[in-house]
């Protein structure tokens, strides 16, 4: 009904591409599921570009969202299909003839799928064979040289570069170079992970076709490494405790598990590392927001967990200087990250508390038990240390819900399990660096124990939450609990502690089985494990709307949904 | 001013019966203090309880609120009522003459004496004969098989179902059914023990006649328990203590007050369970209170403390098993209390934390101390890791008084002294564990030390303080800092530490006879120990008051006062 | 802009001294820092005084204030200087005329360098030679006695006390005799220690002029006392403690800084006694003041660090009743602050909490300290654990910065290094009563050392934020930590732990040294160590405006601007 009556207004051009978007929608969704083979986007073609560059202009303006912000990036692309969709569109039905029109409809469907780092570009324009037009500017602001670097080099070859398109690029990217601040991220996102855009919100990044890959993927990508490693020191420690040896554990599993976690942790990294490389604004948005920053930590988790993993036939005794190389960037992020947390702002701890805050405690904790096993003393004390003070601050400021912690999800979720992350490794920590399973490391066991069956009774947690590649982190809680049990049941071994183990392992194998299964099948099968990485996507200012406003305010009565939504938005 | 001004807009018939309900009012609470034998209610008259249904109603107008629920429960006998009122009551003196022409005054006067589960009710109309008609469906909805089981039975006789008076049952039951959230606690309620109804806010159960005694028997009442058994074990530690042995205290104290709470949970418990059976609706609003909920962990506690105060002439050792026995119920309520602090909702600690929540933690610690006393280890370190954790969480929360803790008392209140007992328990707790009063016993017990002092210096506690059931509870902490005291002593005995055990021991014994001999005077001579638990008679949605608003708003100019208290409300 | 049209309403006596007041505001600064002398006051000049008074006047018109509350002192000066303005400034130009007519221009530009105790005060008039009127009534409320006794004096003398005057001054004083509530401090002030006015509010004392020396002498001064006697802790440890014989230290800088420390103390305490005696009213609103009331604990802290310091040649073990009689006002003041913090009303933990109630915590710390050093067991450990319980609760809220915590500073600020001060004195505490460096006290140590490196990276500490005496009191955790990693060395003694003692004693030497040259150049040379204390010259309710809104509203059409801060300042 809004869509129809704001069509009297709206120039006709709009009014046509605006029917005209509707079928481009579906086919965009319709693409994304159905497209496996990223090479084939090689092929392209002019109409349906340029019919899609207009499609998607058309859905920024029903977004009712800033249109200079998403111009596309080629005008010629842009001129040529507006021209296009005018000369043979005076009604809705014209599109399917369109549609039809083109010769190779099969391709036209899967021209979205952008796939990066092989860098394999549409042809927005047959006629403009200059390789500054090949190339799609949307993603420009994001890349690391882009902008300069490739601009030097086109203008070293002695070709003129397209200056409308450069200055277009230009004004996104000063829009996207300075990272949004945390308030930008609480208000443009929502979920328990801050993943999905408001309504109100618009991407600068185009929504309704998939990014490079290197932009959806995201440094949660670790929690796989986190979930294996961790895994492959339970088998370990399943193996090798006294305790547990009426199992009769093989130590296969631990090997198998740590070069499976090698492997994923080299893969994981090297991605990663290209990502850095090429899209380092990418890495400067992940870095902001306040949920992914904690999972800057999980990196170098995982690699504790695999110096703590590693099988007794490839090495017993580690160096110490592992433990310090591995240390160093948890603590420089660590006084990072405390310090907004003391230091306020934007990021003062009543403002960004959430669960995976976690995430930047137990690292502490990790190397702490990581460098007792190693024989180190007052390195790991030290660790302990700031990890039990700022622990007990978070602790305490999750479990009060201060009203102002907008990240908390309302209702129980997964990520909740991280509460049983800091305890379970402590105590190991606390045995370790005691000697001895005391008093003093029973009582963070019994606490992640607690908090265990407090969220493990709470049964309704995976209903009707969407899977996400953040699910692996926290499945390592669980694994961690399940060590910690065995550790405890060394020091008190009898039935009941030793099927509390065989339990608690028992689960969390399954639970990471489970989610292995999951992930091959979205990577593999449904090829949507990687989704378009929104939360980094968003704009640095609240979107501005006076100008579109006053202009449908003086032209149309029939605005009032419209105003009103405005009006809802900004007073957000 | 108000309600003459009213009265030019009320139905004649309802201006007559607010005079009336002037008189009506004065003489129920007459009543109350004047009818010591519930049997005698059994008697009854009809015009006199007509009278009071009218009256009642009125009352309800005048308080602004809804009528519909408060319906009274026999509507003929309402409608004898009314039609009598207009015959013989023209002006105001008339409701006298009304009086004296009551056949049985003195009945009259003791008409509102409702005792439950005897069930033995007032006969609203001679005439009606049926006994669905006698029955006063009021507290139906309270009741666990009210409205469905004697309904059947009933139906099971072949008589016929006077059926407004179940529809009227059925709404109000729907209302009732389903317990309000925790916001309407907030909302409806005020004081720091959130037992007093707002100005703006309706009772569903009538607020001028005393209710049955069963629903207005409230969990609080197991606090006598606390204080009683608590007391047992202060003479019992007196009595067995080397440090305390030149006091020579005999055994008997502590024998006859362990028969005495032993006597006392027996009836609280047997009553609590009559209303479990009778008013099951009663206690669901009960556990969804949010100072309430943490009363049910006192009858565990208070079963804990007897086990702890058992003379040594009847026990010596008392068998695991107990203490498995009574650590369940608590850990089942410890897995639903904290995980909703932790979950959220309305229910999150930021918005809940008020002292009384000491209750639900202050249960591990005597676990803790009991299963240590048995002998146990594991079972009583868990516990108190348990309570330590949340310990913390609840002592920061308080402390802090965050902005959102509606239920925080602005001045100081005996339930502040609930602040003491988890570290006065804690410390005996980890003495009992570690098998020594250690420097890690000291600690919880200086800190309960300082704290008792720093709310001793505040003198003006109990100053303005309505007397209520629920200042049993707040003895018991006293108590353990005494024993606690007492057991200090033990490890660090010299003439200071002698004397403040004495002093400490002397001020709870004190204050427990002082609170006994008020609840006596209570329950005896004024006969208010149980008033009517407005608590959980709240509605389950804010009063709407636009139907009746709207009649105000046309009808009458005067109407300010009442316009401006209604938006005053709905601003809330 | 708005100050010209305001000039077309107000008289032309007001147009011309505004133009006046711009001058008069120079040479007030000038003469403030040109003034060594304060005897040379007492030579006034009868038209530069009523000049400068007329000019105070304005300038408080100017910032849109209440003259009522700034009424001159001397009515009759302000009629003289009133009068001359208008025979002689037809222009603006013309008051540098009036400065060259003045006979004694240096005297002039001295006259207001009020100098209390000695009491030597201008003569407002030279005809007024009544005794009563060439007191300076401006700040009597402040004193202790000046209305009252003084006043029954001259009565008794049987002179007549002139009326308006004293009436002047008792409305003032009943304006200030109740010190404000804390959310007047809120209110009234910014500025992380809260001194800085806001632009909204007015001063109840002379803001254009220096106030009595005792009134400029904030508690605050003690901090000086903390810093310097913790040196001498430093230096004696560095001399003492066998792990740093390597430095060679020699006994003598002990104690010359243990000497120095001692008359420090005894100076500002003398001084700061004189000010109890003289101003008690300003005392009592320095111990309402939010942050200030935290320095009530300074000068027993800077005792007991005294006692700590006290040079082995003076006395090697100082007998236990020094540490009672030192403990007992800082147990009285603790339960006095820390009862606050958890009773609620304005002085709520949520609302005060600031970094400067480390020092209400730090207390406890160094008292367990001194204790153990003393040989006591009990009383250490009472403290100690006081101590920790509080500081858990601090070290959550400020770490999590509620949104409620206005007084805490946006950006970090040395007041932030009081973080370092507990943890780092509450290890030698723990390793005193322990008898040994043990794990427990290892946590804080380590605790306090990750907080000193979190807060050291952040060096834009320093940039742009004024010299405040109160800087000295954030130099004692530095010093503290030192002393600590020194006691930590003793435990662990290697290359990195003595280079760590090195470093961190030369960074706290250096610092205080730094500061002591700022100190005595702002006491000796630029002379403005003592700035007016504006944090206790507030008014207790919020500055009413509506007279003169109301005079400005009838009159003017341009007074928007002044409207509109008005309304700003309303809505705060």
């Amino acid at each position: 009904m809004e869509q129809t009556e704001l069509q009297v207004e709206i120039p006709s051009v709009l009014k046509q591409t605006s029917c005209q978007n509707i079928k481009d929608f579906d086919y965009v969704d319709y693409g994304n599921g159905n497209n496996p083979n990223p090479l084939e986007n090689a092929i392209s073609d002019k109409e349906s570009y340029g019919e899609s560059i207009a499609g998607s202009k058309i859905t920024k303006l029903e977004l009712q969202e800033v249109v200079i912000i998403s111009l596309p990036a080629s005008p010629s692309g842009l001129h040529i299909g507006q021209t296009k969709l005018v000369l043979h569109s005076e009604k809705c039905e014209n599109t399917d003839q369109n549609d039809t029109k083109n010769p190779y409809p099969q391709l036209a469907k899967q021209k979205k799928f952008h796939s990066q780092p092989i860098l394999v570009r549409e042809n927005g324009d047959r006629k403009v064979v200059h390789s500054e037009a090949i190339r799609d500017h949307r993603f420009d602001p994001f890349k690391t040289w882009s902008g300069r670097l490739e601009r030097q080099i086109s203008n070293l070859r002695g070709k003129p570069t397209q200056e409308p398109d450069i200055e277009a690029g230009a004004s996104q990217r000063e829009e996207i170079e300075e990272a949004p601040g945390v308030d930008r991220y609480f208000d443009a996102l929502e979920g328990p992970e801050l993943d999905t855009l408001r309504a109100t919100e618009v991407s600068v990044l185009p929504e309704d076709e998939k990014w490079p890959f290197l932009l959806r993927f995201p440094v949660n990508a670790f929690g796989i490494c986190l979930g294996v490693s961790s895994q492959a020191i339970l088998w370990k420690t399943l193996n090798t405790s006294p305790a547990m040896s009426f199992l009769h554990i093989s130590p296969m599993p631990n090997l198998i598990l740590w070069w499976a976690a090698l492997a994923l942790i080299l893969f994981v990294s090297f991605v990663y590392l290209l990502k850095i490389v090429f899209y380092f604004e990418a890495i400067k948005r992940e870095y902001h927001h306040p949920v992914r920053v904690n999972f800057f930590f999980a990196p170098w988790i995982a690699c504790m967990f695999m110096a703590l993993a590693v099988p007794p036939s490839i090495a017993v005794n580690l160096r110490p200087f592992i433990w310090y190389i591995l240390m160093t960037p948890i603590f420089i992020l660590e006084l990072k990250i405390y310090g907004q947390w003391m230091s306020g702002g934007q990021r003062r701890l009543s403002k960004v508390a959430n669960p995976s805050n976690h995430l930047s405690i137990v690292g502490n904790f990790v190397g702490a038990l990581l460098g007792a096993n190693m024989g180190l003393k007052e390195g790991p004390i030290f660790f302990f240390a700031v990890g039990l003070a700022h622990y007990i601050v978070l602790f305490v400021t999750l479990y009060q819900r201060l009203p102002t912690n907008a990240a908390l999800p309302k209702e129980l979720h997964p990520v909740f399990f991280l509460f049983v992350a800091a305890p379970s490794v402590a105590c190991m920590a606390w045995a370790k660096i005691q000697g001895d399973f005391d008093y003093a490391a029973r009582i963070p066991y019994f606490i992640a124990l607690f908090l265990y069956m407090s969220l493990a009774v709470r049964v309704n947690f995976f209903t009707g939450i969407r899977f996400s590649l953040a699910w692996w982190a926290y499945t390592f809680p669980m694994t961690g609990a399940s060590i910690a049990t065995i550790k405890y049941t060394m020091a008190v071994t009898n039935v009941v502690t030793r099927s509390l183990s065989v339990c608690l392992s028992a689960i969390s194998t399954f639970t990471v089985s489970t989610l292995l299964v999951y992930t091959i099948v979205h990577a593999f099968v449904l090829r949507d494990l990687f989704p378009n990485d929104i939360s980094i996507a968003i704009t640095r200012k609240k979107p501005k709307f006076s100008k579109m406003l006053s202009h449908f305010r003086s032209s149309s009565a029939d605005s009032k949904d419209f105003d009103s939504s405005i009006s809802k938005n900004s007073e957000i």
